[in-house]
């Protein structure tokens, strides 16, 4: 079965280090995918700080997050990577002889000659609460963010969490739902003073502290009860439509780790002069490639970037001399034709 | 005897990766003097090819060679770095231990705690023709430039090379000159077609091909005749006031071959964890580092610098550990205090 999608190198992770290792491989005159799981390219730059200012990009003494990502896409450019956005990267079959099969979460399947995994910290999720069968309500009437207000109109929502996300959505959703209950460990929240003392005075809005989520009730992906243990000793049941469970973000390499490439949690070790893990043909690069004396800093995985293109060229092209160009000798990069696929 | 200037650390050259350099020091705590031969910061970029585009650093998709430097500089700024343009690196005594003194072509001291050398391709320099006794007429009648056409007004004026600079400057100074004689080893130039074309046409200028330089006759500096020797054969003599010898830059690592820093005449193998030398407390970085798998780019260069400032603080401070913050969790740099000691 062909794949759905040829290119020579697939790059897993959108984020500045991947963006740029489009640009890097463009270079050389190899093409690429680029998957991220997250919905819009950048990392943790567009996911978790777009309008802080970062002071240490070499010849930027302050740029914006998002301003950076947007410069690396246009860098990237003039070389189409396809950009699969919402896609995460699930299984690798395959080698450099035989060519690599990437499986994506959505079930594409894109045939590549090298991968370069530019995973960050991993992929982004929420942290899921520890219960039994919390899976057969998710999206339904269990949720770990609240996309639309509305959804909880008139209904019986119960918010688990001490941060400002917990707080704030306590505050917001009490003016549509039919009531709140807000389940903390104990009785100090990390969150704005002025947000937490409105939560505290609000009639509409229980707290249920010191309390943890202990178990779910109801059937069919629709929730009934959520019952909740006492710190200390001893049960309660809240009845309920919905449950919204604000614990934060968790980073995981998730499939990496059954890749063949030497990952454990939060690492993948690879040759510096390379970027190559152990299993040829598979590079890492950024903050989730280790080796002796490895920062991390973006700036230094924009040199893994570099370092990688060459190393999957040499990896691909190993009888073949590169005659190294500098860009001011080469030119300015020539547009490519456009990208028929992209992310569904 | 105490020294001229005192800083934590001396960076070898100003251009795009030593002045990098002096913002990652800063960053983490360090004070630094830049030192290099050439006038103005910037290196290369500077020195060779200012106006042109760069494609390749990485977040800038297009920027000029001279935009890129004052950036740089900008960045490091608020560490205010000492700048010593126009000053050469010559001799290095001491060790991390009892420190370092760093004697200038100026004969100025610098006391130091630890040493960065980004040096590129080494100190720019003009190809000497090898004459014996060619020094005592340097500056004074034979010049490897031309600072000033007036200078060669009235003058019999020979012109040794056959690339652009010598084609234009034999035009340019036949105006003035009371004869201008070009000398070449073959009846072809490299340059501007037209400007050979108008410089055959020129009765004011003798061509010398094919012959090279083979002795100079004169007097304390001042320069009688020139003498030539065919190629194949033969010599002659032109009589002369002035020669102006065009053969191009050369470039030299010059006197770092004897600080025992383990360099050859174009490149200083380092530890590529943390770009040290073999003499510790040493360090290099950008094109003159080589290490397995090094690339010279500019931005490989970058990274350097950041795991050279790595390596210099665990160098200086072993014992102690670093607080590793991203620069979007730290804040902007703040102003350091102005620098007294500048370039002379």
């Amino acid at each position: 079965m062909s794949p759905d999608l040829v290119r020579d190198v697939a790059i897993v992770g959108a984020g500045p280090v991947g963006l740029f290792a489009a640009f890097a491989l463009g270079q050389i005159g190899l093409s690429c995918a680029i998957l991220d799981a997250l919905p819009d390219p950048g990392g943790q730059l567009a996911a978790l700080y777009p309008e802080k200012p970062i002071y240490d990009i070499p010849g930027r003494p302050e740029i914006r997050a998002d301003a950076l990502v947007a410069d690396l896409l246009a860098q990237a450019a003039p070389y189409a990577p396809a950009l699969l956005t919402g896609e995460s990267a699930e299984a690798l079959a395959g080698s450099v002889e035989t060519g690599f099969t990437l499986v994506t979460g959505r079930g594409r399947t894109i045939g590549v000659r090298a991968v370069i995994v530019a995973a960050g910290a991993g992929a982004f999720g929420p942290n899921r609460p520890p219960i039994a069968g919390i899976e057969a309500y998710e999206g339904r009437s269990v949720f770990y963010h609240v996309a639309s207000r509305e959804r909880f109109r008139g209904a019986r929502v119960v918010i688990a969490g001490g941060g400002d996300s917990a707080v704030d959505w306590a505050l917001s959703l009490a003016q549509v739902a039919a009531g709140v209950t807000v389940v903390h460990r104990r009785d100090a929240f990390r969150a704005h003073e002025a947000s937490v003392a409105a939560m505290r005075a609000d009639p509409r809005i229980a707290l249920a502290i010191p309390y943890q989520l202990a178990g779910l009730e109801g059937a069919d992906g629709a929730l009934e009860a959520v019952r909740i243990a006492r710190i200390g000793g001893g049960e309660e049941r809240l009845p309920a439509d919905a449950l919204v469970a604000l614990f934060g973000l968790s980073t995981d390499l998730g499939p990496l780790a059954s890749w063949g490439i030497g990952a454990d949690a939060k690492a993948i070790p690879v040759d510096p002069a390379t970027c190559e893990t152990a299993r040829p043909g598979v590079f890492a690069i950024g903050d989730v490639a280790a080796y002796r004396g490895k920062l991390k800093l973006i700036l230094t995985g924009f040199a893994e970037a570099a370092a990688a293109a060459h190393g999957v060229r040499a990896r691909l092209y190993p009888d073949r001399a590169f005659a190294f160009e500098h860009s001011t000798t080469r030119g300015a990069p020539t547009p490519a034709p456009p990208v028929a696929v992209r992310s569904a």
